[in-house]
């Protein structure tokens, strides 16, 4: 692999774009930094003599920005999948090593190194399509040393391929199987033992529960976001996925990040959301692949002013997507999201879900160079084609980092 | 573009394959043929020295077969569905230029170049994922003129990028405006005109109708099929996709290729298709992008043995879906296949569709080496990851036509 420190500045004149209302635009990089964006007619004097790079008229949007994801884990589930269309019963797919705890079982056993290999490879996938920013998010683990394991490989993920990269330690994910039974048990060790010891390592840059009848409950919920206040690390929430457990509203009140999935929110917990200026996180990935049918409340999060996120959830079980384009058509096809929303869903909203509206999701001077050039005429197109992949160019992090040849 | 006959000759042993059951496998290449396939251990002597490809281990399949596109058109309707989902009624959409009219228009302004420009593109898209042979219809030319060029432009996108087309005269895909209420004198042009001059220019491999309620009567398509008959080409048809019309068993007495669509197809049409061998063709992605909710009456067709082809429906209205693979895994999430019958509906039933079966869909001695191996370790992968691009090398009639680097 080419390590990202070798790759071309992206430093110059970017001339012949149009942005996503088709207006002519150039993009002055220096440093790495954006450093003005506009008309080419308004261009400065002073500028015009960089060293030019014609766009050809490709649209050019913000880079990308995977707001959810279960990047890293061991193995993956394509033969339960299989089995499942074949016609297995839960408990046989159980019975033959299926389910989460197969994913958790085959986290604990890879190394690092093989984590790394593995979600090396999914990363490159979203990278390919203009993603300039991920979280990732542990939950595998479901031990001091297994989270810090994949926390760590996503560390190394943002190291090596030149992308931002948030960390969010998911540790009340599911019930570690050697706790059945013993729930409040694990939560007391999620709160008093993981989350600090992986905070003082510099790997939790939020924290993040499943709240679920399946997972945990409010009050386990309340209990690790306590614990993640008293060490001031931010928090999200996996709520009102499979039921209204209320999630939504409790973590507004402590000022949540974002709130993800969403299929039964109330518009209790939108009201929540909205005063809490908490970021509605949409999966349609998920809600694609276990053929769900309630949709979230679109309209009302619209109504309300709740900024929509969309990602692709990417997981072993329920998401295995490997594109946010795919994931912004899906979005507007089966959560009736409008195109513009689609793509600040992928690009400002998703950015603004991970803390990261300074420097992520727009193209606006000061920001890090993050952009890409697509091989499309209108805007509309990003979400309309499906299975496609449009990419021309990739300006990730004041580099050149993918479809260099293309250019 | 580099032509295709300067690809590299796929002349060779290909080792280190496994085959779908994860077998090791070993092949044979020669004079564009495959000619000899098996596990490693069994290579007779005398190949043994050829010039060795080492696969690394990948997966291997047959190349992909596409079954049903509407690849070539004028325009694109990106905008007509970001209207819809802005809240545009379909008359607003009509006011602003939208629905297939729209198609039909930009198909006819377009030349022969610029329609092979943006068809091109398209392929690219379909090609770079492993489809070794496509079928391409007409139908949104809807005069002799307009039908020639599109079919025309399908067989210069064969020669140019050496893949198989089959061409599929559909002038019965929609009456044109100015036919308005004279739909029974536009058959007669389709059957007396249009369809004798193109099949004697050799544009016209099969015939197809959309048979439904909001385009031509069953009376229609028969009138169309016997005009094929006299003229010695197969036939192929839309039906059942909106309403059960009868079609697919009236295309069965005609011994169609295949019915395809067939949301609605009842029992008596799957009895008619078993028994004139027609395949049947799904359309996840047309069923996907319209939020149908009437699924394919799969059991039914299993129970009775009637092979299910895959295929994109690609067209800028239904289904502006670009990729195979994708169609695959919405065949098994929506549809419930199973993956063998989703790998086999991309592949040799597929093939079987276009009347291809003896050259395409198959690794097997004396087929023309068409194959693709894939950066993945078992077969179920090839259709549970979605949005996924895992292609490592296609081989296309004998040439190595994709991934030359990474292989
Ligand atoms: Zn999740
Ligand atoms: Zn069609």
């Amino acid at each position: 692999m080419k390590s990202f420190d070798s790759l071309p500045s992206a430093d110059g004149l970017w001339t012949g774009l149009r942005d996503l209302t088709g207006a002519d635009t150039a993009i002055v990089v220096a440093q790495g930094l954006i450093r003005w964006i506009g008309a080419r007619d308004a261009l400065p004097a002073a500028a015009a003599d960089r060293p030019s790079r014609d766009g050809g008229g490709a649209l050019v949007t913000p880079g990308l920005v995977d707001c959810h994801t279960h990047l890293v884990y061991g193995g993956q589930r394509a033969n339960e999948f299989a089995m499942r269309l074949a016609g297995a019963t839960y408990e046989e797919v159980a019975k033959a090593g299926g389910g989460i705890v197969s994913s958790v079982r085959a986290t604990r056993e890879a190394s690092e190194d093989e984590l790394f290999a593995s979600a090396s490879g999914r990363l490159r996938s979203l990278l390919a399509e203009g993603v300039c920013a991920i979280e990732i998010k542990s939950g595998y683990g479901l031990s001091l040393e297994h989270e810090r394991k994949q926390l760590r490989v996503a560390r190394r993920l943002g190291e090596a391929h030149g992308v931002t990269v948030r960390t969010t330690f998911l540790g009340a994910h599911a019930l570690p199987p050697e706790y059945a039974g013993r729930s409040g048990e694990y939560i007391d060790r999620v709160c008093n033992e993981m989350m600090p010891a992986l905070a003082k390592e510099g790997l939790v840059d939020a924290v993040d529960v499943f709240c679920e009848r399946i997972a945990f409950s409010l009050e386990e919920t309340e209990r690790v976001f306590q614990a993640a206040k008293a060490l001031g690390i931010p928090v999200k929430l996996h709520a009102e996925q499979l039921s209204d457990m209320g999630g939504s509203a409790l973590a507004a009140r402590h000022g949540a990040l974002s709130c993800d999935h969403i299929e039964h929110l109330s518009q209790a917990g939108i009201d929540a959301m909205r005063e809490s200026g908490t970021v509605a996180v949409l999966l349609p990935g998920a809600f694609y692949a276990l053929r769900d049918t309630q949709v979230p409340p679109i309209d009302a999060l619209r109504a309300a002013g709740v900024p929509m996120a969309v990602s692709t959830d990417h997981n072993p079980g329920t998401s295995p997507a490997l594109s946010l384009l795919l994931m912004a058509n899906m979005a507007c096809t089966l959560f009736r999201l409008t195109v513009p929303e689609a793509i600040d869903g992928i690009t400002r909203h998703a950015a603004r879900a991970l803390g990261l509206q300074e420097t992520h999701g727009l193209l606006a001077v000061g920001q890090p160079a993050n952009f890409v050039l697509w091989n499309l005429k209108e805007a509309a197109e990003l979400a309309y084609w499906f299975g496609q992949r449009p990419v021309r160019t990739v300006v990730r992090q004041g580099r050149i980092a993918e479809g260099v040849g293309a250019a």
